[in-house]
């Protein structure tokens, strides 16, 4: 599991095919890619609202509307280029940015391990340390925080048990969904996991609709359809067809599995948004603190003995370090982009990390794509051409 | 070349998956399968043109109106559901509707006349016998058009040799394309070609708007770009990849063949449409005229000494048969939809029509499809709704 799901159980192409982060343990699992798209979409919108269609802007407006509401009520009512906007979407630009080219070159930090040889480090001290690192890094900014602003209420660290009692829950979802992954392999072989996990795409699409009462319009439905049967034709090679073998129980998991992380995908946004005027790294905090606690759990019942004989930090390179490193840093961006974006933007971030990371290892690992991949890309970029067009038009 | 292409050296899915009349001669060339698409379209804008935005209605009949303005200068005007719009709808329907059952059966019959073993007759006696027999039928028709209407200026069949001189460029167009095809084996295998030949699609669309002059929308420049990629993505299989190594020559040939069946298709509506009056059987008559004469100049160079020993109809079977029957009515159907329709659809179609033969062919020939194909399927269906609701949206 963890790290290790994509060190020992994958080739690494299928991996990097894959969410990145998908196989870090349940309490880091809150690590999922927004992307640059985010952005495209901003600046073409920004593009045509001022020579095509000023309803762009209010689609725009009434998605921020919807999830910053209760962070500033003129937001909804504000429609055009003001000031807030501009500082909101250059925000929401760079935490998207930071996070695509994390979540990228997690992938080929992966890859370049996997060079490097077999891991030896026990992967729940590295996901304690990843939580850990996240939490110093919230702190250390609170700290920052107290300094100039002083502590108020939304900056303090203190908390009531009904705003903290949440947070566990998607890390007890996705507990539950990796849990599942054990025994979907008995059903299906890792490459063709990776292809039934794009059901993800679809599920958290309709989670996003259900849960957070958000709309796309028929074209964005449409590009997101694209999305997932672009990504899915990239990640197609010769043994792809086996999927279609897997048997009844085999696709009830994966719809299963799809379900709860894009339920909980759609629920972390839910709760980080729930109070939007409190500070991410408060939030932050306190969804570290419960990931720190379940991998110290995760160590006491997997890696015990290993880390009381070898040590703690056994087998630690380099790689293992700036995996952290990297780890750690896109955890903190996905917090950022959940409160400033939304989870549209983290699947579309996916496939666009997913792309990145293939192209970038053609030149780093000489890596051959194949027919399929550029297929898959070309569909994926017409989803996102697509799903910036089709808000304009509504 | 002609039937004895998808005969003898392409595998039959290759060939299902292609535009089924492809092989076929250049004078039978013609034969370019028009689609059920435009109907739904047409069905889908009639269904938003009530409830949702009457500028449908405006595109649609803008798109009529160029095409058959000087058969009705009304059409231009005409807007909504005149009794006159619904005749023509209906016509369109029809045949595009017949063309695409046609088309698929074509593709069905030559696996069919591959499992009962080699093709046995000459090609070109069968592509000769397919121009004669639509050449009776449009004659038949014309003959009860005649009596029922009597003889007009546009129904009879003298013709000055400014109307008649037209009538060979789209063969001599395909026939250069088709000497093309001999040379390109040389740098790209059979199955390879088949992916290269996805080019059509764009070049198609690109010629469509250059020398038609008919705009097409961004969302449905979108569906364009989708429905070659969704074609390509159907068609993928294990050694698909071998295509990439294809060397600049064979890129070149593949994006020259593209342009030059691109061009001769939209040559083909635009001389057909050059006089909308004028009845499609003279028309039809005419065309095939030149058929025959292409194809009996075929049979002196090709099989002259085969049919002089062996006789014009030697190794003729029942499924032989068949395939000329359903060349010559497909054919007409094609000229039909030339007329009535347009070369979009036209390529549309030829994908549906490629979607439907892999399908009925499981049943058929309990053949597998692939994972590749059902996203491929997918990703063209989106293309199809793209293409009607990216009308609907100027």
């Amino acid at each position: 599991m963890g790290l290790a799901v994509s060190g020992k159980n994958r080739v690494w192409i299928c991996y990097c095919l894959s969410s990145p982060t998908d196989g870090i343990k349940p309490t880091s699992l809150y690590k999922r890619p927004e992307a640059t798209i985010q952005q495209m979409e901003y600046r073409k919108i920004k593009g045509e609202d001022e020579d095509r269609d000023p309803r762009g802007v209010d689609d725009v407006e009434s998605l921020h509307g919807k999830s910053l509401s209760l962070a500033d009520n003129n937001s909804l009512a504000t429609v055009g280029e003001t000031k807030f906007d501009k500082a909101k979407w250059k925000r929401k630009s760079v935490v998207t940015l930071a996070l695509t080219i994390l979540t990228s070159s997690q992938a080929i930090l992966i890859v370049w391990s996997k060079r490097a040889g077999k891991y030896e480090y026990s992967v729940t001290t590295a996901n304690f340390l990843v939580e850990t690192l996240k939490c110093a890094i919230s702190l250390a900014a609170l700290g920052r925080i107290w300094k100039t602003e002083g502590v108020t209420e939304d900056n303090r660290l203190t908390t009531t048990l009904n705003e903290v009692i949440v947070y566990p829950i998607p890390a007890a979802l996705y507990l539950v969904k990796n849990l599942l992954q054990y025994y979907i392999f008995a059903y299906v072989d890792a490459p063709g996991y990776q292809i039934l996990k794009n059901f993800n795409i679809i599920s958290t699409g309709v989670l996003y609709r259900i849960i957070l009462k958000k709309r796309l319009s028929e074209i964005q439905w449409a590009a997101f359809i694209l999305l997932c049967a672009g990504c899915t034709t990239a990640q197609l090679n010769s043994n792809s067809d086996r999927v279609l073998q897997t048997p009844a129980q085999g696709w009830v998991m994966a719809i299963v599995m799809a379900l709860l992380s894009g339920f909980a995908g759609v629920y972390t946004e839910a709760i980080i948004k729930k109070r939007p005027s409190r500070n991410i790294n408060v939030q932050n905090f306190w969804l570290y603190i419960f990931g720190m606690a379940f991998n110290a759990v995760a160590i006491l019942i997997q890696d015990f003995d290993a880390v009381m004989n070898k040590g703690f930090f056994h087998g630690y390179s380099l790689i293992t370090v700036l995996m952290i490193l990297n780890h750690a840093l896109s955890g903190i961006a996905v917090s950022m982009v959940m409160k400033y974006a939304d989870n549209i933007v983290k699947v579309y971030s996916t496939s666009v990390a997913m792309l990145l990371t293939a192209i970038a290892s053609v030149f780093l690992f000489s890596f051959h794509l194949s027919l399929a991949f550029f297929l898959g890309t070309i569909v994926v970029s017409v989803a996102i051409y697509l799903h910036s067009a089709g808000k304009v038009q509504r």
